[in-house]
């Protein structure tokens, strides 16, 4: 059935029933054959077999308490009235808590019940030549004060059933019960072929148009997170005898090959084609965003799937279409992810007949959990480090409109989500090393930031979206610093306005100044590139007001409509020649070093409102603020900060 | 501050602060040193530093698309009505997506915006003298269809913080972020000694006495599952002086010492002498249950668990004591356990003064959870494989009204519970082997199954405490099986009756029948022991009409209080001699090698509520039942089963 298929754009459900139901007929879903292990190796591998207890635990009949073992029918009668008698060494024998009890009793009378008493045998009173007797006032029952063998487990009983996970309890129950070794699933194999003329190992020293290989990495260890290993191959160039060669080579050594990237269209792609020649593609293109060109294949056997090079396709291709495989070999089902309902926090519009898989931030503000989306890029990497979860758009919708409820496939934890901080607003390189003090202090707590500009963080407080929001806004009528704008937005709440720092923005230009720009009146010249911040931003009006002042239009500044997020994607872009120059903070300048054009020293506050700043987390977060020195010390040492009011509470209401 | 304590009964509360306090205040609560690693050997490590960008990603200007690199300034006025060339080779170079972007040029136009023209230099048409243009009709903005340095990554960015559990993405950013190696923590490391002369490795030839060494595998995996390592110490017998040697011999090669039992106060209970001569003890007995008689010591800087022997004891002691200096040395917070609100299904006493931990199954039927005490002995290993999760106690509570809701800490996932088919009522082994065919043949699903007769089984159904029940009620009114019982018990319920089992009942004896018991006139022989079932399982309404019919009083049957809950532990209690007979199923008597007098056939149906019945899970079930030739076959394995009307609805209202 080899179908001659190129890039189509299957849905994703079609394409996924299609790939199992076709691994399922040729027999290569089935779990994979066991292997024998020793239990005390066994942690997280998974039974192929019910293990059956081999012995009884206890096996033998064991004393429950310190006492005197009896035969119980040697008891009757006993009463404090009439005492009975029972001759040491004969009808009673004295056992330690866990001995085995003597073979002919069966019934263990605590230390605490009797009294021994020494009769002469004789009326001779040397104690030769006496008998020791246990004197008991009750009759005991069968059995009393024994562990009789299988109260904890009994011969022949599960201990576990085939395809359970082997946890830390488990070890101990079966080893318990008799065995030593048992037959648990052999670990999936998944080898991992990058390739790519321009791919290099991590560490070589880089040249333009290299780029560092690290999916395979990404790739390799969820499979290990699986439960199962990989092989990683060495780096295979755009040729396609290569490719086949090295897909051949693993082609004995594991359960599935993997070869990423090559599985588009391109002129360079050879991964279609290596398939093609040495087996067939069951499907080539899914219609989901990011990961359209993936390639499902066969070759002799053996299921290769070939997926994107962007890392964030890889990933989402590689989690929808090998999780199902490396689950079923190992007998296990695949876990749904954890599920939680959030509110988007803004619109999204996505590709109609595209099945969309959003990347989402989730913070609990109050009672609400909100998601926000982050970068879209299928290079983004970082989209992943810093993604909470994902929120899938269907292939029929254009979208989701602000506010509106969304599932999200959660891949950190909830806890994890309770236990963060939400920033929304201005972006300060201090909140970055706020961030890693505040893990480092308290474990427990994140902080995690959106850059969206000072107006929008305000407007998220306002929308209950975020605990708090870093904020420069000027009044250029009052010339204070962020309260008219907290009182004319936030009116509805009590907020308090705490200092972080005063800084220091001015023009970023390249060391030395190449065009020597000496102001905003040079970014009406011909040669000179502007960066801009986007709309909203503190540096973003700070750059319109200046503008303003020297009566310059908007349009006689080049570059003036590409927008920027944050300071050091400013600084980045006149580091690189993106752009001649832009306005951003000090701070930024020093960490890419570069040169920069004082422009104003302004403040920048943390607005928080009340019922947030009670919170044993936003109360952390202000102690390091407060009274951290090495906090202190670290944002001094970015330079162009002021911090004489930092932590003081700058406003009230 | 050496203080000669023994056997307190501190309070768990303050028994943990005491603990963490004196440690912090030793300084061995900080997180261990870091160590330098490979990033690709990262997984699950925590960070030592925080994991700053080295390069951007990309760290070269790119291009997005396949297309013409232009400088955007030799673009401006291109129109439809006066399209623009731009000489190739010289103002436009052609790119594949990803190619690095040629020096002087700022933008790409996608190769389908484009017209190439060729323009003759002479009047001469030949190819050779021709130049190449690239005609377009709209201006370039800068950088538009170029990926600019920094897209993903910007140097001296955060890519991690410190004190973060590494995933399979954050190797890929580090990795991308120019790192190959960092600095993470040193796993902690366990050292956990065995002690005790009746202790053996597991696989030893037993005798009476041995007690198999499982603790330090279940204590060692799970160090191993918070990201630690465990050394374990050869077995050490009671003896002080080999005890005090091993202590000394581990010390220098671990960060925490666990001595396995020894940790009472009995004549051969060695650890607190030994940690007494050797360094101090901190604590010596919290008020819990199980687990009362740990240790909480320091021996030259280096802290010291002495824990009990019983495995609960020891589980329950470890996860208390160990867990939080494991997490804090990695620089981790202790994550809660996950909690659940159930509702207890019967009334648990407690002692007063002692914190509980209750071992609970816990189940979720409709839309409760239920939560049922299992075996309370700290020797139960299998109290722990077959736990949901654990109910405190409080040491100020008496106890646990039935019907009360209680919090649980689960020690299974909430989804893996939600996928559990609750059973209770009366055993049959049969329902072992359904257990693991659901869970061979459907990984997600469990069945779980409790064993307190027919008559609670129905009761629990009743109380929406269980989806099916296993049941074999005779009405010796009608001589019908179950159905009058649920006419009079259920009527307010759908509930259908499934045929599982014919099966024989009879007398289980030992092998030979030494006693030479004929039926049940013999249970009133001086020297025959009965073993009885729990009041409400089907098979002690069997034996009673048995007794009935013949005369016989409960007082004249010797053993007749000794109760048991399944067939296989009455099997056991025959076989081991805690009792010479005793009424049970074949299928025990075979599984244990007894001999059995047939005493009458019966009827084991499965009652199943209809909401339950039309359930996926229970579907499959049934579908096992009635099709699964493998689980067929076994249950005829067993013996003494007709299986005619297997699956078979025997009443339906």
């Amino acid at each position: 059935m080899l179908r001659d298929i190129y890039l189509e754009s299957t849905p994703l459900r079609e394409a996924l029933s299609e790939w199992t139901e076709r691994l399922n007929s040729e027999g290569l879903l089935r779990p994979l054959p066991s292997e024998t292990i020793k239990i005390i190796d066994s942690l997280r591998r998974v039974t192929a077999e019910a293990i059956i207890a081999k012995i009884s635990s206890p096996f033998y009949h064991s004393s429950a308490m310190d006492g005197y073992a009896v035969r119980f029918v040697d008891t009757f009668g006993a009463s404090e009235r009439s005492p009975k008698r029972l001759k040491i060494g004969e009808q009673a024998v004295y056992v330690d808590t866990g001995d085995p009890m003597p073979d002919v009793f069966n019934a263990v009378i605590m230390i605490e019940d009797i009294n021994i008493v020494k009769c002469p045998l004789t009326n001779d009173l040397s104690a030769n030549s006496s008998e020791e007797y246990i004197e008991i006032i009750s009759p005991a029952t069968p059995w009393q004060n024994v562990r009789v063998i299988g109260e904890d487990i009994v011969a022949t009983e599960l201990i576990i059933p085939e395809n359970q996970r082997i946890r830390p309890v488990d070890t101990g129950a079966m080893l318990a019960s008799g065995h030593t070794e048992i037959k648990v699933r052999r670990k999936p194999k998944v080898a991992i072929i990058p390739t790519g003329t321009e791919i290099v190992e991590p560490g070589t020293e880089l040249k333009k148009g290299d780029i560092i290989e690290y999916n395979s990495r990404i790739l390799g260890n969820i499979v290990s997170e699986w439960g199962g290993e990989y092989i990683r191959y060495r780096i295979i160039p755009d040729n396609l005898k290569e490719l086949k060669t090295a897909i051949l080579d693993v082609h004995g050594k594991c359960d599935l090959i993997v070869v990423n990237a090559g599985a588009s269209a391109g002129s360079e792609d050879f991964s279609a084609k290596a398939l093609k020649e040495l087996g067939e593609i069951i499907l080539h293109g899914v219609s989901i965003k990011p990961g359209k060109p993936v390639i499902l294949g066969l070759v002799k056997g053996k299921p290769v799937l070939g997926i994107p090079g962007y890392p964030v396709s890889a990933f989402i291709t590689f989690n929808l279409f090998a999780r199902p495989l490396i689950y079923k070999w190992q007998g296990l089902d695949v876990r749904e992810p954890e599920m939680l309902k959030a509110k988007v926090s803004r619109q999204i519009a996505s590709t109609l007949g595209q099945e969309e898989f959003l990347r989402v931030k989730v913070g609990k503000v109050g009672d609400n959990f909100i998601a926000t989306p982050i970068s879209r890029g299928a290079g983004i990497i970082m989209s992943l480090v810093r993604a909470d979860g994902f929120v899938r758009i269907p292939a029929m919708s254009e979208g989701i409109g602000a506010g509106t409820e969304a599932d999200v496939e959660l891949i950190r934890s909830k806890d994890d989500i309770e236990n963060t901080i939400v920033c929304i607003g201005s972006h300060d390189n201090a909140l970055d090393l706020l961030a890693n003090i505040l893990k480092k202090r308290y474990p427990k707590y994140s902080l995690s930031s959106a850059h969206v500009g000072s107006m929008g963080g305000l407007i998220a407080l306002k929308r209950n979206e975020a605990h708090i929001t870093g904020t420069h806004l000027l009044d250029e009528e009052t010339g204070e610093y962020n309260v008219p704008f907290i009182k004319r937005l936030l009116s509805d709440k009590k907020v308090l306005l705490i200092n972080l720092v005063y800084r220091q923005q001015g023009l970023l230009v390249l060391k030395g100044n190449p065009k020597k720009i000496k102001g905003f009146e040079d970014l009406t010249r011909q040669d000179v590139v502007f960066v801009n911040r986007q709309a909203g931003a503190g540096t973003r009006l700070l750059t319109d007001k200046c503008l303003r002042e020297l009566g310059i239009l908007e349009k006689d500044v080049k570059g003036y409509e590409r927008e920027e997020y944050t300071h050091m994607a400013v600084a980045s872009a006149v580091l690189t020649g993106v752009a001649d120059t832009g306005l951003g903070i000090l701070a930024a300048a020093r960490a890419l070093d570069l040169d920069f054009i004082p422009v104003a020293k302004e403040r920048y506050d943390l607005a928080i409102p009340y019922e947030f700043f009670k919170t044993d987390m936003i109360q952390n977060l202000i102690g390091i603020i407060r009274e951290d020195e090495e906090f202190k010390r670290m944002v001094l040492g970015l330079g162009g900060y002021d911090i004489s009011d930092i932590g003081k509470i700058m406003y009230e209401d």
